[in-house]
């Protein structure tokens, strides 16, 4: 498949048809119309139309786009369809609960390693993981071929762990902690930063709501 | 101030924004310029520019944006400079790791109680806070006046908890269960789902990427 650049936008889109797909794939759903994605994904069906337009010509008038055909499709343009082995530095809480997430992960992608600069925690089981010391990370991200790094440590630790991925060769990182990150320019980082997406709420608030 | 209409990209935009001058103003930096603030975030400097032209010319030329009038600017618009009461459904390991956040949600947004349906956990401490059984939760919302409600119980039970939040008046939701919910049209919703954070940086690997 030739690449093709798509928005950033877009691109923070598709797991999400992709994931209503799979919801309609499982129900044995046949076929889906802008519509239908637009009300249930809350988002425009000529915004939705645009975005899968992207791919070439999926969508035919009054009946809509194939479930199946448009899964392997974003399955594909998503790389989805090749295996991508995740590391995750930091079995805090927050490490627990994305370990835990491992069993939603289908598409090839997995967390295949642990880490913790804490004794207290190596050898600990996280699910199948056991919990490796910080100082495994550059020779499990060889030998795993581990291409994505998760950071769920505390903030001040967080560029250490950063730099750490990056000498070990990381090609892109998901940061969890509440801090912004300096990386080279060619590792993707995204910030999933819990307080943004709470702050960004507030913006839909009433002015000085209180309850009736 | 009057409300001004903004798109969602932007909205989610502030916080990250808001999160660096937060920074540069423990930093005692007093001016910052687009193309400082574009390095740093990753963004177009002109795409910066325009996002903060919604709210007036706060920019000067050669001189750059003015911090502490900008972080007062942006808190306005995101509407943090009320309070702004959360509730968390779920105590398990995200739970928990959302409520350590608490410390890094300044701007009077605070988790103000959580909720379990798990009578093991009730009374369980967390931080400042007592796990309470999830049948309290109509009454809590409405006694700690509990306009936003997160959710991180597992995906099964994640629709029941949004249509309690619901009944109980809540006026946005941010769900981590990975599973789409379905809620009236006036309740905000977010989904924060990890997977998708995950899957979306897939998109930006090399095809077939191994290890030199």
């Amino acid at each position: 498949m030739k690449p093709i650049k798509i928005s950033e936008a877009v691109v923070r889109r598709l797991p999400v048809y992709l994931q209503y797909l799979n919801e309609l794939s499982k129900r044995e759903v046949q076929t889906v119309s802008s519509q239908d994605l637009g009300h249930k994904l809350d988002l425009n069906p000529a915004q939705i139309r645009k975005d899968l337009a992207y791919f070439g010509e999926f969508g035919r008038k009054g009946v809509g786009y194939d479930v199946t055909y448009l899964i392997e499709k974003i399955r594909q343009i998503l790389k989805l369809d090749q295996p991508l082995n995740v590391g995750l530095v930091g079995a805090g809480n927050l490490g627990h609960a994305l370990c835990n997430y491992n069993k939603y992960l289908k598409d090839n992608m997995k967390i295949v390693a642990v880490f913790d600069a804490d004794p207290h925690k190596y050898g600990e089981r996280i699910n199948n993981l056991i919990v490796q010391p910080t100082s495994e990370l550059a020779r499990l991200v060889q030998e795993l071929n581990i291409r994505i790094g998760i950071i769920t440590v505390p903030a001040p630790e967080a560029q250490n762990v950063a730099n750490h991925f990056v000498e070990a060769g990381i090609e892109a990182l998901l940061n969890f902690a509440p801090v912004i990150l300096k990386v080279p320019d060619e590792i993707r980082i995204h910030h999933a930063d819990f307080t943004t997406e709470l702050l960004s709420l507030a913006y839909y608030m009433e002015t000085g709501g209180e309850h009736a």
